[in-house]
C-alpha cells in the first residue's frame, strides 16, 4: 500500500510538471502553441512517455482547465453557507472569484474567450443542461438552491437566475481584463454594488 | 449651396467606402490586418487619395467603430422614454441592442475584447469618466438619471448601477457570441429574468 500511494504521488507530480509546461506555451499561443515534442524537450521526457500520462494534447489542454478552474473555485468552496445570507455569500463569492481569477488572467481570457471545441466543453453556460460545468458557476446554482429552500430567496428559476447573476461577475470581470483596470477597491464595489441591486432591486416601488 | 451640398454629399460617399473597405481587412484580421494601400487598391483609389479624407490609419479605425456602435445604438434611441417604465425600456433596449450587434458580431468581438489602445478609448468603461463613450452606455446612463429624477427608481448611483447593469447585458452578450449560440428567444428570456431581478430584487424579504 505505502508503495503504491508513493507510485501514485509520483505519478501525480509527472502530470503536474507536465501541465505546467504546457501552460506556458497555451497562454502565449493558445492550443496551437502547444507541442508534446517541445513539453517533452522542456522536462526532460520523450513524447512517448507524455503519452503514457496522457492520451492527447486534448486531454492535457482539459486537464489544465480543470485544474485552474478548480484552483479558482476553490476560494469559493470556503465559504461557510450557515453564517452568512445568501446576498452576502455570493458578493463574497464573487469578489474572491474575481481577485483569484486576475492571477490567471492570460489562462483565464485564453479559456472563456474562445470559440474552439475543447474550451466550449467546459466553459458554455447558453444551454441550460451545460452551466453547471465550471466549479464556480456550479457553486453559485447550488447556494442559489439553498437560498430558495431556506425561503430567503424568491420563488425564482435557479437556473436563469444563474446564468444571469454570473454574467454580471463574468462582463465586470472581462471588461476588468481587457481595459487592464488596476483599481479593485473599485471593483469591489461594483460587485457589491451589483449584488445589492440584484438582491434588493432598484425599483422604488418593488411591484412588477 | 446646391454645388456644396452634392460635394459634401460626395466627400461622405467617399468616406463611406473607405470605412466599407477596411471593415472587411478589420473583421478577419484586426487592425494589423487594415491595410491602406490594399483599401486603396479595393476602391479604385491611390494611398495618397484616401489621406485627404483620413489622417492615418487610426482615425480610419476610430471612425469605423463610431459608425458601427453608432448605427447599433440606434434601434434603441427610438424607444420613447414616456410611454413605458423604465425597466421596460432597459429590457426592449437590451434586447434591441443584443439583436442589433448580432448582426456585426466579429466585428463588436474585434472591437470589444481588444486591448489596443485605439479600441480602449471608445470601449472603456470601468473608469467611471469614462463609461458614456459608447453611444448605447450613454444612452443607459440617461435613462437610470431620468427614472431617479421621476423617482421611479431608489435614489441611487446612477454611474456604477450603469456599470453593473451594462456588464450583465455584456456578459450574456460575449456568451452569445463565443459560443455562437443560436436560441435568441432563450436569451431573450434572460435578459427579462436579469431586468426583473435587478429591478424587483431576489431577497424574499427586501431588506439589506
Amino acid at each position: 500500500m505505502a508503495n503504491l500511494s508513493l507510485k501514485e504521488q509520483k505519478h501525480e507530480l509527472i502530470k503536474s510538471t507536465i501541465l505546467n509546461a504546457a501552460e506556458k506555451y497555451f497562454v502565449s499561443g493558445g492550443i496551437d502553441a502547444v507541442n508534446l515534442r517541445k513539453i517533452a524537450q522542456d522536462i526532460g521526457y520523450s513524447a512517448t512517455n507524455i503519452y503514457k500520462y496522457f492520451q492527447d494534447k486534448d486531454a492535457i489542454i482539459q486537464a489544465l482547465i480543470e485544474k485552474r478552474m478548480q484552483e479558482i473555485a476553490q476560494n469559493i468552496t470556503s465559504i461557510k453557507p450557515d453564517q452568512n445570507s445568501i446576498k452576502d455569500i455570493i458578493a463574497l463569492g464573487f469578489k474572491l472569484h474575481i481577485h483569484k481569477v486576475l492571477e490567471y488572467r492570460e489562462h483565464y481570457k485564453t479559456v472563456m474567450l474562445s470559440k474552439e471545441k475543447v474550451f466550449l466543453d467546459a466553459t458554455s453556460m447558453l444551454e441550460p443542461t451545460t452551466l453547471n460545468r465550471l466549479p464556480a458557476q456550479r457553486r453559485l446554482l447550488e447556494t442559489l438552491k439553498i437560498g430558495i429552500d431556506k425561503g430567503e430567496l424568491r420563488e425564482l428559476d435557479p437556473i436563469k437566475t444563474a446564468q444571469v447573476l454570473w454574467s454580471g461577475m463574468f462582463g465586470i470581470l472581462i471588461r476588468v481584463i481587457i481595459e487592464d483596470y488596476k483599481d479593485l477597491a473599485y471593483i469591489d464595489q461594483l460587485v457589491d454594488t451589483y449584488v445589492d441591486h440584484m438582491f434588493l432591486g432598484i425599483n422604488a416601488n418593488k411591484k412588477a
